[in-house]
């Protein structure tokens, strides 16, 4: 086979890609490891950022999203039981997110690539990135039962997340890797209750972070801090309920719904990016290149200035002749990617509880979120980075 | 000696309550360890916020302070070479500093209190405080020559610094302090000779941090970020100036007019805390409980919010019967404190060489600065911050 751009990963930002680029004329080839259902099952992020949103609208897959989707004009944070709201929308001058699942999303993605006829290949074992540094133009294989499939493209997009093989494929002496470690999880519960608050709260507790979130108003998801050291079997329903009760405003706590997990499972907090985010003519975008903490709802977000910077650069290249866009990918991608690392580490700094942090630190956090309260400009910043920074 | 308010410590704290409790028609005597000379020949600080420089004019001591300080509206930050300024006025909506050297502030408030007949009493020794916590009232003792004085007072105000008498009054067991060390200190150098640059440079470079900063037109006040085991005998007026230099951007090094030392040392940077700032009737001011490092010139500009409050304190007290102002002055004056503690540890974070540091900590440091020049919002931030928080 042969393609413009072999899009490697069929999630949210391959497909938006991909999409993006049929729009305009341009030819690409996704392929996906799993199945879509094993795609669509997976559990992610729900807050979508302002220009995300845009981005979904750009590519013809807006409709249902604003039909469906929570415009979020702010959120809450609660400090040790007291609730104090930041309104995004004034403080962003006139921004907000978008509160709809990533299954849903990417349901809305696949969805328009099939009505459009676009190549979305499942299940494919093996993939190979071939010459991708090479005088001579990039290839990739993958197998299909016994047959190894060829196609031949003039770029690779890496967007197949943090265990693909994209990044495995550029020389460990060519990239320099950044990372942070926090001495923390996340334990999720994913139920069908009506969600406690219209809006996210974000929770500071002596006993520990915790949030409330939600995908629908019938889709409830929250998360508690748990030591690292903790399993997700340790943790009963009714265990999580009363512990993340605890660490909400009772007023909050007493009209919690509490109901069956439908998921539930402890993730890790880490801070990744890889540098840089060009090799010859593989282009990483999203967790293939780079990781937040969930606490800023900068995952998703943080892969949507990679889509945005590669959709110009093709179209530069392919429609005016004008490789700028290629040539500064690497270099813009990862200004932004490193403003949301900046962020999401901010985030989670102010939030969560860091047992080991000497008592200046520990009031150092609670100065910074006093401060924060008492000053229209830092609220501007908060405001200004949770709805996403300009691309 | 009888005496409404006793005030222990004679530097720029003191003096200015002093003087400003004074033309309210209440009484105060200050006591001072060391000379008049001596204290005029300590070299510190030089930029005043905002309302430190409000608070001169209202003591009726800023008319020299308006005739020779200099109104800085910005000043510069060099990111390894490169100058960009950051515009406090624009950005503060109105405000600035002024560039007046300690010395010459507690010059003006000496001759103040000396025309208005103040009690400033000098080269006092072993002061020590009587019943601060008990039913009956204070009172102080010192030695003068072989006699020992007695002063009865309502109240007194600990501005003697961090190595004071004051603070160390209070029992151990009721005093939490909190303290953050730094891996490096400051070589500064004062040279009679025409400042660099018209505005303060704040220079981050590979090489560590360099200050340029100034009191007057015709003396410049240079610093280094130095390692802690740097001896000021290791440093000849050659080395320190080529190192300077060296972390300049070319144009303002080329520029440097370079001069013997008059005065060269060399200080620890360190955070420090120490609550609450009342126990019975000792209120503690300024350095005595608490210290900054110099980089976000707070350290002044500290205590101002501290003298501010016990000013309104104690008018509210003696002219109103009013207590609120005594009763919430720890609090008050702690919550303004840990404000100004968190933004010395950010610029100091922001600008210093941390050789132990991380490869994704030194990034995110990077990624601060980047961001701030890329935010109007970040910049408010920083400028109210530089020219003073509300009080």
């Amino acid at each position: 086979m042969k393609t413009q751009i072999c899009i490697i990963g069929g999630g949210p930002s391959g497909l938006m890609l991909s999409q993006l680029l049929d729009r305009k004329g341009i030819e690409t080839i996704v392929l996906e490891k799993h199945s879509r259902e094993y795609v669509l099952g997976r559990i992610r992020a729900g807050v979508l950022e302002h220009g995300f949103a845009e981005l979904m609208r750009e590519a013809g897959c807006g409709a249902r999203m604003d039909a469906e989707g929570e415009i979020h004009d702010g959120f809450e944070i609660s400090d040790n039981g007291v609730l104090r709201r930041v309104d995004l929308k004034r403080h962003s001058g006139g921004s907000s997110v978008v509160v709809y699942g990533q299954t849903e999303l990417t349901r809305d993605l696949y969805d328009a690539r099939a009505a459009a006829g676009g190549h979305v290949i499942h299940n494919v074992e093996d993939v190979v990135l071939h010459d991708l540094n090479t005088e001579g133009k990039p290839w990739v294989t993958y197998r299909d039962g016994d047959e190894i499939v060829r196609i031949d493209c003039d770029y690779v997009i890496g967007a197949d997340g943090f265990h693909g093989v994209s990044r495995k494929s550029i020389p460990a002496d060519v990239l320099t890797e950044y990372e942070k470690l926090y001495p923390f999880g996340w334990l999720g519960v994913l139920s069908r209750t009506k969600p406690v608050n219209p809006e996210l709260i974000y929770a500071k507790s002596d006993r520990g972070f915790a949030l409330c979130s939600l995908r629908s108003q019938v889709l409830s998801r929250y998360y508690i801090q748990v030591p690292l050291s903790d399993k997700v079997e340790d943790w009963s329903d009714e265990a999580f309920w009363d512990e993340l009760k605890a660490r909400l405003p009772d007023e909050v706590a007493a009209r919690l719904e509490a109901g069956p997990s439908i998921e539930k499972s402890i993730a890790p907090l880490r801070s990744f990016v890889t540098e840089p985010m060009r090799w010859g003519s593989l282009f990483l975008a999203g967790d293939a290149a780079h990781i937040v903490p969930p606490t800023g709802a900068r995952g998703l977000n943080s892969a949507a200035s990679d889509i945005y910077y590669l959709y110009h650069a093709m179209m530069d290249h392919y429609l005016k002749g004008d490789d700028t866009g290629l040539e500064q990918y690497s270099q813009k991608a990862l200004a932004r990617v490193w403003k949301a690392q900046r962020f999401s580490w901010w985030m989670t700094s102010l939030l969560h509880r860091f047992p080991e942090t000497p008592g200046y630190d520990q009031k150092l956090q609670e100065t910074e979120l006093a401060y924060l309260f008492s000053s229209d400009v830092a609220l501007a910043s908060l405001a200004e980075n949770y709805v996403g920074l300009p691309f």
